[in-house]
């Protein structure tokens, strides 16, 4: 907000056009405080989606409470990192909600329909390993309202495996591309589309591949322009931004 | 292309519907062997943009090669990198590009009008010092048709210089942000919008900057889910996927 | 102490107007031997605390023998990284001993009342993952006597969460900032007060947060000024620096 | 600000008991727009000293443009990384500055008389070579209006050369340690006092010294609980937290 | 392929001299879609042996999955990296296969008779605890049809035992070295030979050997020129390259 | 040289049948010390190339001497990494030699005529930046007495660039691939040819490459089964390698 | 062994009067095959003492076999890096030798009385937590048949403790100092002596320690001059080279 | 000093037997503050050897200065790490010094004869390349009244090159080795001896061998027991802990 707009407020207040309530809700934002966590309630409205919930490194409890506060807020609410303690309290407590085991990601949608799932995106994978990254991408691109599809082990030892997919490549908003080992892939799915090319490096590899580090590294310095990258593992976050992308290009429809 | 496909133009082949000439070039693009270099003409068609040049590591002479050869193809020419050997040279011989000596850029654009700018990128700097990478980005952004706009020096430390331009963040198509040292602004530009946001960490800063890994791990491991990453100094990067985003905004509008 | 002072000690020796016991202790200071320790008695002499175990690395016994000379010799005890196995058995042997398995400490205060807490220390975490770092740096600043309050999980991605505690921020003598992750909450925090801050990485995180690295870089690289460091998960040592400058504040008054 | 003091202040607005400037100064404080930086004139108000410079990666036109709109704002304007061009440009513009060659800085105090110095900061080097970065710490603590004093080359492979100023290391509200190497000297200052030590480690060294890494790491590890620790040859950043701390002391007294 | 040898294909299939299937199959090799996996079966086509499975992060069912789809496609299928729960699924389900539990690695061959192995590579190691190393190494060039033998325990320490060696080195076709700590064997057995030899880094060690990456960079900086590295512990790797370096040689004597 | 064949020898020489100078020199090769350089004049009967001298890190009059030494020897002499001062002295000192200076390498074949090349290695690079690596790897390759070919900037972000060029991949008998960056070429070619393929990390890059790590880190990680890798510009080992596989080969045939 | 030396020798051969079987086991020492390990039993007569067994990534059977050999061949036989199941079998099978858990190691001497120890070296440590690393320098330095002694937990915080001890250092042949954390120990003992410190980083400390790295570049950057470092945990490296100094200096006297 | 030793020595100056400066002097060794420097005159007595002056970081005037204080107060003063200008400004004021450019040494023995020089230690070298590193130890050791030799350029890729010397290996009272690249050489000569090897990584080589990094790793894991560590390129320290051990086993004589 520029200062001549504050202004502006301020004297709407004084001159009571602006109600107190509403100008202090603009100015201080809600943030409820349960001690061990302050929730962003008001995260919806700026990002457009509720506050996700990484649960790692939170014990059981403090799960179970900041789903319970989420659900009882009338906000979705989306957990990744679940571990498997944390994943039998929340399927306990929350029986409507959707543990995916192999994403580690939990799923409580406030109740009612939801609106049909919008834009196109596709998350690739170059090897079997990678596909628990690849879900918990799939997931959030689903939560977040818009269709996500699968294609798996394409890497580049076999570079006909992805090239034969040219047409649904070239036809998504967004396209995830999960990698470990050599993370070569996004460079060669970034030199054939015209879409941004998310990628994420997964931990998959021994040795030099030192965790993820060295598909990292290779993402980094893509020779393919069209490529951005995130955290090793993170296929929330890839998902978190393709799926931005696609319900922008979506609602531009 | 699916087996399928491929199948299909085989037997338009074989029955002289199809050319054989036009099937030889989609099934093999055009590439042209300069002996130093491979020139891919098609990128245009795949990716949306003729192929950049990136001068580092390449002679003076390979880089005039180069930039003479995609002119004469009728392609518009870029160079990213441009050392001050480099920018002599090319200012000598295409009097008509633009030297950007801040942003070490050349733009040779094809003779002619081009059209209008479209979308809206922003792109934001934590520091003064970020300001070199901030307008490769820039100057990318706007060789590939679309709009874009500087906020600069508005880092973390002062919290409200970024705060009060909330309403242009949350205008834009997709927002850059610029950040050496800490590279904490991309994680709080992040937490107030619901559009892609590319970080780029730059090397400015000493010690344990270690030339900008240190503000690249922080973005990497930014808590605000919706930042993705490019590679230290990469502006270019950071713009070209920036714009790939806006395009497809725009062009859905 | 300067050869001047040294010599005016020994002429006083020789003179008889120090007794050789007083002078002996005052140059060589009191340590007494275990075989497996070595222990500091003199410490809360020179620096205001008894000597801090850290359990790391130690056998139950002998964390149990340091802590027995320790209550034998009439000093505080206050042991940090206590694992499970050394808790029970400090637990079962010093009952009075208060032991918080969160932040992993063991406090064993001399029998008796203590003095009322002087000073205020206000301990701020990103995320609720770094809890148990902040309760070990909270548990620090209290056995030391200090007064030590917690604001919990106001990461920058909302950044209104951490704003509207202002005031508390800059009523405090020192600020303590535990974050994990992206690491980026000190240089925020930093920004609005005028007392140091001292920031705690912690290790929550994944993937190229590389067990805190990410975070620590982040803090070492602070774009603002009043912000030092501690180790990665350090609540501890956080909390001691801490302490020593409310204390230094509050006997100032 | 709580959400109550906020919604006091516009009632108070409403009232028109506050006028809409005061407010609105204090819920957007001042920041200037050059272009090129954005001037927090604010920071003095929130952390008790203007915004100091960081002259790295600037050009020298921005360096002088800067320091020229601090100057026209009545404010103090300290510059730190001072490059060789950028002190000839200051000392040609600014005579009344003062250019620390050895230190790298640049001060352009307000006119007028300062008050005295209060507090006491020690600065104390392991080496010669430490001497640079050991300047640029006692020149902020002496523009930030507190007394600094220096012991040069007492590091611990001669222990009694520290040892022998016991009675200047416990007299001081904080220690400054800068030492390369093998930063081994915080660790023995730090079990001498009662008072915090800022440990910098300095790029001094050679071969596995990295640039000053191994120093960074030894104070992170230290094992002496009263050190903190900031960024490689950050003697700006240990100064700028030393003077807030004895300046909290001084005020205190 | 050349342009001019696609377009001749294409008249080829034009002129109907050509038949569809086989040119679609030159033009498009074969890639069968589990859902999981994306198996290449023209792989043996092009690098003359079939897809090895690597068991690293792949679920009991999906290695099952894929071992008994490459056995029904009449590939031979050679595992590796097989853990404990996974090679006893493999050992139930296919009881004709080869577990070796030294070498993590499952084998099994088409059946009816394979023809007599050719060529001679040697596997060299440093120390007893590289010994699972070179046998996946052994392994690997046995199931492609090589001969393979072992020398064990040689390393530089007592530098007559590789010595005595010199006869059965110089007439290899390809010697693999295997060490751990410091890798010091593959510069002094490529200084006494005129074939490539392979160095395989492995992760037998402690302290600064850093999982293997010590003896990687020793290979690296190899001052002996004929020596070429793999990734640490990837004994497959090296035998792989192996074989292939000696299966060109036998089939060209 | 097993104990009975030392043995053997000595029995031999007792009983008059095998001359002391013979077996002196079979038992101790030799070397001839210079002072400053101990040559290796045997090592041309052991690895069958003479010694090649790596510049770096000689004085002028060093490498000079070390050439001289060697043609005097009847060797013939190869010499990597010359620097410009290096390149100017042994141009006047010895001008028959060949000085390559974009391959920064000097040779000086022993007078007379040479035998034909045999064999065929091919070298590709990803970009043109790292053809200097690739023409130290063709000249070793070359004067090693093997045939060798260059096909120059067909990285993967075109990726027809390489499938062009699929006859000329499997037809060769060893291939060297250059590539910084993300250094993922090698994967692809290893994916297409059924011969070893070496590759060689370029520093080409910038930020993240850390100086060719990050192609390093990929090319060890590679998911193609076939590729061995060398240090980060080591055109000369690859080339090294890469001729001992194609000579091995060619005296096969 | 010169030239000159050996052709003296191949004509006393030739000569008849040096015996083939002597000149044999000179030239070429024996190694014991065991199929998985190859002993040196030649190295007690180059290096002093025999082949030291390193327990890591051996099986429990290897281990037993090597034990065995090497008690069967009459010499000494020293294991470390013993884990639980090793010792339990070690213990079974030869109830003679000694076991020592703490520092991990297994000692199985030959029948007989042993010759008095001589020489004297000093282990110190600088926590209680580095004692395992400690007792196996002293158990290695015993082995060997030299005096060994140990002071613990005498580390720089409490600078005093160190110092009483300084006639005890002075007297010792060499020192050992192990040291987690800030390594920061044999800097100082390094300062007091003027006979080899042999310095031990261990890995004892948390977050920034990085496993004992920290330590390890404290030492390599020691300010004192007469400090030599060995690997991380290394125990029983320091104690061979301190043993190896005693015995040489004991030897003169 | 202990308790007791100390409580003596106060009853004696108490009774008179003892001087008070006799005794300060003992408890307070000098130490002499230049300002810039804190001279460490007592060194020699502590550690048989002055303070040995890095020249690395100091101005030529602090150079200068600290050489002038030395040889003032008649003690023999040598400078490492000398760089042009020092040396000049060395040379100019110091003619009887002597100035080793290649060792970058310089050495200013105190006037008169000096007695001969004893014990025996040698300095090998892998490359050519480590020449300047082993002249600093040569010079070091030889500074310090003890004899040293040179083999040079005696790397493992011609194995025999050491071999050839174990006469003299084996006469050594220790032994340097200096090597850059895969620093393999040590763990050789250690195999070969039973006197310390103290082995000194150089930073010769290039990519990956990053600085030295490679060769420092590879000789801490040396597979040799004893075998110590110094700095990369730290000929200095190597040559100072090889005289110390030579001076004992001399003097033991």
């Amino acid at each position: 907000m520029t200062a001549d707009e504050l202004r502006n407020l301020l004297e709407a207040v004084k001159a009571g056009s602006a109600s107190v309530d509403d100008v202090a809700k603009r100015l201080a934002p809600t943030a409820v405080d349960l001690g061990f966590a302050t929730l962003d309630f008001h995260r919806r409205d700026r990002c457009g989606f509720p506050e996700v919930i990484l649960a790692l490194g939170k014990t059981v409890d403090w799960v179970e409470g900041v789903v319970r506060r989420m659900a009882d807020a009338g906000q979705d609410c989306f957990v990744t990192r679940v571990d498997d303690a944390q994943a039998e309290r929340l399927a306990a407590k929350f029986p409507t909600g959707e543990n995916d085991r192999l994403a580690r990601t939990f799923w409580l949608p406030l109740p009612g329909a939801r609106p049909a799932p919008i834009g196109d995106v596709l998350v690739v994978t170059a090897g079997t390993g990678d596909l628990p990254v690849a879900h918990e991408a799939l997931n959030t691109v689903r939560v977040m309202g818009v269709t996500a599809s699968l294609i798996a082990d394409v890497g580049v030892a076999g570079i006909h495996r992805i090239l034969k997919h040219r047409e649904r490549l070239t036809a998504a908003d967004a396209i995830i591309v999960c990698a470990g080992m050599d993370g070569a892939l996004p460079s060669v799915v970034g030199g054939l589309v015209d879409c941004p090319v998310i990628a994420v490096p997964t931990s998959i590899g021994y040795g030099a591949s030192f965790g993820g580090l060295a598909a990292l590294l290779t993402m980094l310095n893509s020779c393919s322009a069209g490529v951005a990258v995130v955290n090793i593992d993170a296929g929330f976050k890839a998902g978190y931004v393709a799926a931005l992308t696609a319900r922008r290009i979506a609602k531009a429809r």
